[in-house]
């Protein structure tokens, strides 16, 4: 399992991860099989999402805050709607392996979801296959 | 890994692709693992949900569209909330194999979600074990 | 693959099952890999959470029912809202393996999140790796 420091400047931000993955791939050694991408946090997630135009990004990260339910939040830390989009969006991605890199579309790239930031942060990879 | 083509006919639709899924599996070999399926797009995504009552799909695709918040969305292109759905979803499913063939539930099917179609869109499977 | 069998007691319920899936785990004789945990339901998830602070798994599902909308569903069973959610949660999660143990982050569990309970659910568990 490879290790990754990942730091956030924002409370809310969308860190592009890619090149970071594709160098653990390479150091696995794996030439087909799947890429695990996890953070060991409960208040950031990990996605694929388009990388070409800044502006999706934003996009998501306004969506997702619109979408926070108006309730009264019992966890008294004050982040609980960082631990609900952790667990919506999800800790982790699985990725293919293909010829010894990383297997993603013409638009995809892997991002670190900080939400609850700024905050350094880890990211575990994990390649399995031959 | 596999590359399996599936067309969508319309902006927002479930299409079933266990068949292609469990085909795939088959050519593969494994008997005891873990199937990856996985879209290269940033406006499509992965589920697995019940195939019995077509009136099920029809309510998640009404649900996921009256969830979208409206924040004035910045992509020029129009399909953010697409970005958006295709992130909280998932790119991708890891599904079990056992005895040579998927392990489904019951009531278990795999779909792709079209989230900005029709357009012509690829899964790519993968599996693992041995 | 092993089969966990697990119950809850209200319609919706997050269920630590972390020392289960561990179990597991250290039964596959897995040393270093990723552990794939999925429920054959599609009316249940699987999420990872906190595990500190029981107010926050009370905030998520507080939050997710807030998250519904209010649409006309047309599933007659009356439990799209569990559809809904089990595809926007996930049916599964894959967790790093680490020295034959599930590698969590300090705040991290598996929990088995219920949204049509009291039902006896299953979990599928696969370890991959050597």
């Amino acid at each position: 399992m490879d290790v990754i420091g990942v730091s956030s400047q924002r409370r809310r931000q969308l860190v592009d991860v890619t090149s970071f993955v594709q160098e653990a791939v390479a150091a696995s050694g794996v030439e087909e099989g799947v890429c695990h991408v996890a953070v060991p946090h409960t208040t950031a997630a990990v996605l694929l999402n388009e990388n070409a135009d800044p502006a999706v990004g934003d996009d998501i990260l306004a969506a997702l805050a619109a979408m926070l339910p108006a309730v009264a939040w019992r966890h008294a830390e004050g982040n609980s709607d960082a631990h609900l989009l952790s667990s919506l969006v999800g800790h982790s991605v699985s990725v293919p392996v293909s010829a010894g890199e990383l297997a993603l579309g013409r638009w995809q790239a892997v991002y670190l979801l900080e939400l609850d930031g700024p905050r350094k942060r880890e990211l575990w990879v994990t390649c399995l296959g031959g």
